[in-house]
This record gives structure tokens, sequence and C-alpha cells, in this order.
């Protein structure tokens, strides 16, 4: 092993290395947590002075981090978090947590991992071990990261620094898995790499899995939320089907779920939302077309998803006939704004979609979200949620529409009160007749 | 409750019922096993003489069927089979489990549930419990079955007989879930047909699992099956991108299950087979058409299937161009003929289908199979499987193909003796260049 890189295992060994965090968001900062928890001293860089400071004053804004956690790392000094990126050069290793959007028209948006490269590239010392979690497309480690970082530091790779790929598999949300407990798949481009990454993820997270390049992991991830994005979609045009057959889609998943192998069960909605399952498949999508590869699976899941929030707006205003009502200057109150129940997060989610396709029909839109108190739109609308959701809310609306099924609503207060009831998200169980489900 | 029906219940509850069962094939006979080992009364109907023959002899043709239990209950009387239609007169129940296959067109050929329903129109008295447990398209039950039945017998549906919906879940090969252990799903037609249907399985199945209705449970029964088209479809594409991207498809898939949630593995291979998958999504698409209703997720699923055996003939002809051979004149040697390994069944493999298409180009087909003897593809090319896996066999051939990974077969035997292998099941994980990956 080189030099450099003995050395810098020995560091990972005794836990006496710095790691740097580049990015502070919901994969970064659980990240930082976990490897300051375990006395390692953690960096954490950051472009937003706001995030950066509330870091500095041990001030959570990440739901799954324990509060607690955060401050006691910080006030040990374990954690600090800078806007100063020139500070890479104190780090002995550096964690890319940075996000990767995709463009308006769902090429993937490469300026946030070419950002942190360039910073690192920059800045780095010599004997620096690089990590990459950010999904993106396979071979993006080798043929992106590689020759950016080099040019940028005129160093060499094996001799001066290493590269892996290891996929966050953060959920947000999720009681079970957190960040420390989530096997985590690492992927070193050569031997030299893979030995540093497996020893400086040993120091924070529990179970390592280790592949055989960088391009294996990437595909990894895209792999897991292909699978959710493909089976989100099947149900989705099952449950359309199933809506015109009389046939109650979510009955017919709690019985195939009786089965006790080979099945796993997915549920409908207005439409998939979230930072990964609505983006991963087309970094995919976009690299097979280098290789003249049609991955039409992805592409058809892509058509169904497009089109939903249209049909749940159809859905809303079939709804609405019903009471000889049509959605222009109807009071529609959306329940719920999250891409999924009890988080306060709105990125991607098809409450917004559906929320944009009833507002250009000319329905006059409130909406509610206890976690989330104002939202803007894809289309730039602005909103913010009503204050409480009370009997008049409910019963002033022309149609009452569940897009997240935070378990704090409460169903039978629900259908009591509203005039009609459109339900996206089966969280009325009860039959009424005010009620439409998806 | 009605009186005929209140009787039929008693009888059930006290197991004195006689329970007819249409078809004896890999459902039918199983199913009447359990039962009669409850010492229930059960007659097989059976179309083939040679199959009622052999049961009532007490020899066992069905692999996952223990043959002594087989023995005991046909010894003491509890099973006769017969293939003497109009004793379906001694039964107070009777259960269809006969086969329902596409034609060549992919249209649902409902000649054999016809056939049931016509025999027991004809023949059944009055207060008999019908249940169907052939995989069919949603509404099957209600709209073929019941008039079918009704015309046929000049009886009345909830008056003289019952009907319900109740799919197998048989899975060939499965150690750990049989008829008897496997939960299974009731959907009778009314309220007496669901309370009949719950009492009279309650004597043979562990776990029952009620809906609402019997297109609830066809449905299922569909997503369960379609479930699993739709994965293989999506990893089966992924395959053919990874071998274009030199990313080992098998390697990705084992780490990716180490996500502890949200994550089922499906393994690529040159095709589907078996009775389910390749079919039940298509009676979806079948009954679909008749709500204007284009279920797209099924159909490219379809595309990408029916496109593998034509893509593994491409493999195995890429294969041997290295060797500087054409397939025509060449020697294949094909490893497995069933559709899955250590079973019996060839029976919509798609090993044939692969046969068919490097037939087509002229090369010189043998194979081997332990469970299999003799095939006949779908384009009715005949072969009979070679006695042994010698060496000899293995240097002989041109190209050695693994369509099936039988657990008897020796990676190591095969490498070593073979001049090129085209691997399409990872059946061969240590690296060799004499192998191709699918």
């Amino acid at each position: 092993m080189h030099e450099l890189a003995g050395k810098l295992l020995d560091k990972f060994k005794k836990r006496d290395a710095v790691i740097g965090i580049l990015g502070l968001g919901y994969v970064g900062l659980p990240l930082a947590v976990v490897f300051a928890k375990k006395n390692v001293r953690v960096i954490g860089f950051e472009k937003s002075e706001k995030k950066a400071s509330a870091v500095n004053d041990g001030r959570n804004y990440i739901g799954d981090i324990v509060p607690d956690e955060l401050t006691a790392v910080v006030k040990n000094r374990a954690l600090t978090a800078t806007t100063d990126f020139s500070r890479i050069r104190e780090c002995d290793a550096l964690i890319i947590c940075v996000p990767t959007p995709l463009d308006k028209f769902k090429k993937p948006d490469m300026a946030y991992i070419e950002s942190a490269c360039t910073d690192i590239g920059r800045y780095m010392k010599k004997g620096t071990f690089i990590s990459l979690e950010s999904t993106t497309y396979p071979t993006t480690t080798e043929n992106f990261m590689r020759p950016l970082i080099e040019r940028e530091s005129k160093m060499k790779l094996d001799e001066d620094f290493w590269l892996c790929f290891s996929a966050e598999r953060v959920d947000p949300g999720n009681k079970n898995y957190h960040t420390e407990n989530t096997p985590k798949v690492v992927g070193g481009l050569g031997e030299t790499a893979q030995t540093l990454g497996m020893a400086m993820y040993g120091i924070a997270i529990r179970t390592l899995h280790s592949v055989s390049s960088p391009r294996v992991s990437e595909m990894v991830k895209i792999l897991e939320n292909t699978y959710r994005l493909i089976n989100i979609s099947l149900v989705n045009e099952l449950a359309l089907l199933c809506g015109k057959m009389d046939i109650n889609i979510w009955e017919v998943i709690d019985a195939a779920k009786t089965k006790p192998y080979g099945f796993q069960a997915f549920y409908p909605g207005p439409g998939i939302g979230g930072h990964c399952i609505p983006l991963d498949p087309f970094y995919l999508e976009h690299i097979a077309k280098n290789y003249n590869f049609d991955l039409t699976m992805i592409h058809t899941a892509g058509l169904v998803n497009n089109v939903m929030p249209h049909r749940m707006a159809v859905k809303i205003s079939f709804a609405l006939n019903r009471h000889k009502k049509p959605l222009n200057g109807s009071k529609i109150l959306f329940l719920g704004a999250a891409y999924k129940p009890d988080i306060d997060d709105e990125r991607e989610s098809p409450a917004l979609m559906v929320i944009d396709e009833v507002a250009k029909k000319l329905a006059d839109i409130s909406y509610y979200d206890p976690f989330i108190a104002e939202v803007t739109t894809e289309h730039g609308r602005n909103y913010k949620s009503i204050p409480a959701l009370t009997k008049e809310a409910l019963a002033d609306a022309d149609c009452v529409v569940i897009t997240t099924n935070h378990s704090v609503f409460d169903p039978d207060f629900i259908v009591e009160h509203a005039q009609l009831i459109v339900d996206l998200r089966n969280a009325i169980t009860k039959p009424s007749p005010k009620v439409f489900k998806l």
C-alpha cells in the first residue's frame, strides 16, 4: 500500500482522522453527528450561512436527528460547521453529501457535485480519501469526479488521493433504520480505496457491504429506487383500473400481503415524491442513452407518474360534478402538503402538483399541513397553511382532498364536517357516500 | 340464511361434506390430499384416464406431494378419482382447479373453465357450493361462471347454489409453503357464499383471508403475479444495460438486498416461465380493454420479456463469434430445460424459447436436464436429454449454455471441461475467461 494511504488507514483505525462532510442536509448532518459521536473530529462544510450557524449553535433542523445528540457533539467540539471551504485542507477524508437534482428537462444537474469536487480539488492536501454519497448515474465517480479532481488539484488518483462511492440510504421518518444501523454499500476505485473506504465508514456504520467498483455501488442505489418507482407506478395504474372496475385497490393489496413469499406491498397515491424515487431512475436513463440503450420500464413508469396529478385533478372535478359544481370557483381544501406522512418535507410532493393542476382550472385553493406552514408550487404559486383544521374550514370547502395521510388527521372528524371528500391516500376506511377514493 | 345453505354449512362444520375437485394437476391434487387428510371425502374429477388411474392406484405424479400421504388417503378411501363427471351430483361442494392458458394471441382461453362449469351445471344437485381456483380476469366468477352455471343447471344463485373465487397460491418446489400453510384469500359472491367459503376452506387451510367480493379475490392473484412479472422485466432490462456497462447485475442485486426495508430481490434470466407469471397479467390486460384502459406497465413488461429469448440467442452468437464460429452448424449444449431450478416442469420455460431461437439459426442442439427426459418446443422441435453430463459431452460442445440453475450442476466441472460457456443464471460465480454472463 502507498505510504500516504498506509498513514491514512492508521488514522482511521486510531480514530484520529479529521472528516470533512460537504453538505449538511438530511444526509450530511446525521452522518456528521454519527461520526462525531464516535469522537472523530468532523468539519461540516455548508454553503448556507444559516445552516452552518444553526449547527454551531447546536440548533437542529433535520427531523431524524435527536437534538440532544447534535448539541452534545457541538458542545464537546467534535463537530463544527463552516462556510469556509478552504478548511478542506484540514481534512483527511471528505464525504460529499450534496443534492443531485434533475433539471426541468429531467437531465441530471451535476452542478452541486461539480462544485464540491472543484472545492476539494482546489484545497485538499495530499493523502486525502474522498467518498461520494450523492445518488448519481453509474460511472460518475470514475468518469466525472476523478478527472475533475485531478485537473483541479494537479494530483493523481491512487498516489495523492483515493475515491469511493457509497450512496446514502436515508429514509426520512423511518423509526427503525437510521444512518448508523442501515447497512452501507462501499465501492472503492481500486483496492486501496476499498480498504480505506471500509475503514473510514467502519468507524460510524455498523454493517458495511463491499462491492467491486464505484459503478456497481452507484447502480445499487439506482436499482433500489428504480424498484420503488416501478412498483408504485404499477400500483397507481392498477388503482385507476380498479376504480373503473369497482374494486377497492387497498383491499386487494392487503389481501395480496397475506402471501408469505414473493410479494411486497406498495400503495397508490397521487404521484411520487421525495428526493430519490422521482429522480434516481432518470439518472440511469440519462447514462443509458450513452450506450444506445432504451430503458422502457423506467420510461413507462415515468409516463404513468407524470400523468397522475392530472388524473387526480380530473377525479376532483368529477367528484364536484356530482354536486353540480365546476372546479372553476369551487373552494378546494387540501389536507397535507408533505410527500409522505408525518414529515415536514414538501419537495417533489405530488400534493403540490395536484394543487397546480387544480389551480390552473381556477379553483379557490387552500391547504392545511400541521408540519408545513407555507409552500410554493412548481408553477410558482404560494400558499400558507390555514392555522387549524376546524369544523368550519372543513364545512366551508366544496371539496376536501386528502393528499397526505398524516396520522394527526382524524377521519371521523373530516367525514362528519366535510361536504365532499376525495381521498387519495385511503385515509378514510369506513364507507361514506361523501367519500371518493383514488 | 337459506335452508339449503344452512344444511351445507352444518356439513362443513361436521366435516361430513363430500368435496369434488375438478382437475387433478399441480393445484387440484395437493388440495385433494389436504382435504382427504382431514377425513373429508373427496372425489377428484379428471379428464385424463391416466391421471385418474394413477391416483386410484396411489401413484403420485406431482412433485410437491408426499407420496405416502397420497397412498394413505387413497387406501382409506377418503380420496377417489374418476373420469365420470356425472358423479358431480354426489358432491356438496365443488372446487375448480383447471388450467387457464392463453391462446397463441395471448387471449385468455376459457375453454377449461367453461367445460368445468358446464359439467357442474349439468350434474350438480341443489344446495351446492362452488369455488373457482383457476387464475382468471376479475369479474369472471360473477359475469362468466354465474350465467353459465345458471343456464346449464336451470338453478339460481343464492337459492340453489353459491359461488366464490379463491385463487390457488401453489409455488412448485417451495420447501416452506405448501397448500395447507399458505394463507388463502376467499371472496364469495354474497354473504352466504362468503360464510360457506370460509367454512369449507377452514377444514383444510390454516389461515384464510376474507375479501368483499370475487372480483377483489380475482384481482389479488393478478396483482401478486403482475408484481413478479414487472420486477423480473425490470431486472432483465437492467441486466442487459449492465452487460454493456461492465457491471455485474448479480453483484448489484446482492448489495441492494442489504437494504433492510423497501427492497425485494429479483434475478435476471433468459425470460419468464411457469404457469402464472407469463400468463396472469395478460388476463388483466384482456379485461382492461373492456374498460378502454391501457395497462402500459404490463404491456411494456411483456415487450421486454418477449424479446429476451432472441437477445439470449444473440448473446450465444456473439460468444461463439469470439471463437470465430457462427451459430450455423455449431454444437450448442443447453443445461436445464425446466423453468426453475430443481423441478421437472418445462411448461412456458424460457430455455425452450432460447433453443427455438438458436435452432432457427441452424445450430446443432442438444440438452441435458436430469429431471426432464424429453421436450417439445413451441415450434414443435423435439429433443431428448443426453443421458449424463460427462466431460466428453461438455468438451464436444462449441458452446455450453446454462439455462436453468439446477443445484446438481457442478460449476467447477462445467468450467473445467467446456470450451465456452454462456451462463444465463449466474450459476458460475468464479471468474473465468470461458464464461459469458447474461
